[in-house]
């Protein structure tokens, strides 16, 4: 198995939000570009301007840059950041801009608007794309913002095409068996119930949650 | 259910590969774009002026867009073409950069490289993103080039966790029955196999092959 390194990182809190809301902007203007450069119907002289802007910004971007990853970091405030996730990460533009919400009994779901990017057939969201917004909601259920988890298994029941727009997400915890965390999940669009899902994850033997190893 | 157009477009073959060639290299660099918003360093100031550039960007390259997604088109000469799909879309800088291969007998295959966009475990390979591949070649798989699918069902195993950088991804048809199309995949990374997955892939009633469409 690869190496996999929980990083205490020496910010405080205040530091790591002002980083955040550095970037966040960032991340939101090149989540437009993704759409545009899909949808634009500019000639080549406009295409390659914006080549050489756009070269031009990620040089200026990666003349600091350190690490090939991001990894999942944390300060000894109990803070921790994850901004490289595919799924969720406040500086990822390819994640889905979803902002997922626990309810008092542990349950989750969040309300998002899926556009261009996310399409798979015509008008409608990429199958795929439903299994990446379901593994994450479905993995921070289980985890309960306290424990790290692992996907297991996943099955996916594509019940009605998603159309693009607005959709909610929800997720639950069925039940726990040992290290195994049984959860259901579901997404529903404009036209009503468009996929189910269950999940087991597991939670792994090698560490203790992250409050543990802070102590 | 949502429309669903699979749009006749009046243009060349020609036409439709060099409007790719204009978009592949902006969607390229968008790629490595969203990578450094990820990795940088960088301060306050090269921040605010990346910003600024991007929208600017992004301002002249929606000056010329008059749709809200990219859709699925095809010519007369049977060239089809789905810029925008989130699994493998040519002008889609969130799609995983696959180029898919099939075999002689119809199962399918591809190599890739998977950078900071798609981590989820620190240095390791979100979930959903393997789950995006998965859904995207096993679709492919199923269609055999000629007729559209869906998903029906994705059962994803995840064995081992996967680290970023090289994978493998395979596909083949285990069996059809009626309308159903059994598919079988898995992703191999630098540890070995990662994930097993088989789907059921559902052909539409409603259509017949691209080809049919265009007699």
């Amino acid at each position: 198995m690869g190496e996999m390194v929980f990083r205490q990182v020496d910010l405080s809190t205040e530091e790591v939000d002002a980083l955040e809301a550095r970037y966040v902007p960032l991340t939101e203007a090149v989540r437009e570009l993704v759409a545009a450069t899909i949808l634009s119907n500019a000639d080549d002289d406009v295409v390659a301007e914006a080549l050489a802007a756009v070269r031009e910004v990620t040089a200026k971007l990666s003349a600091s840059v350190e690490t090939d990853h991001s990894g999942v970091n944390y300060n000894g405030a109990g803070r921790s950041w994850n901004w490289g996730n595919a799924g969720s990460g406040e500086r990822n533009a390819i994640a889905p801009p979803i902002d997922l919400k626990t309810n008092p009994d542990g349950s989750t779901y969040a309300d998002l608007v899926l556009g261009a990017a996310y399409e798979g057939p015509p008008g409608h969201v990429h199958g795929g794309v439903s299994a990446l917004l379901l593994d994450h909601l479905m993995g921070v259920t289980a985890s309960q913002m306290s424990r790290p988890t692992f996907t297991g298994t996943l099955t996916l029941r594509y019940r009605n095409p998603l159309p693009l727009g607005p959709i909610r997400v929800e997720g639950r915890v069925a039940r726990e068996e040992g290290r195994k965390v049984f959860v259901e999940a579901s997404i529903t669009g404009s036209d009503g119930i468009a996929l189910e899902a269950d999940g087991v994850f597991i939670t792994p033997t090698w560490s203790p949650s992250l409050e543990a190893t802070q102590n």
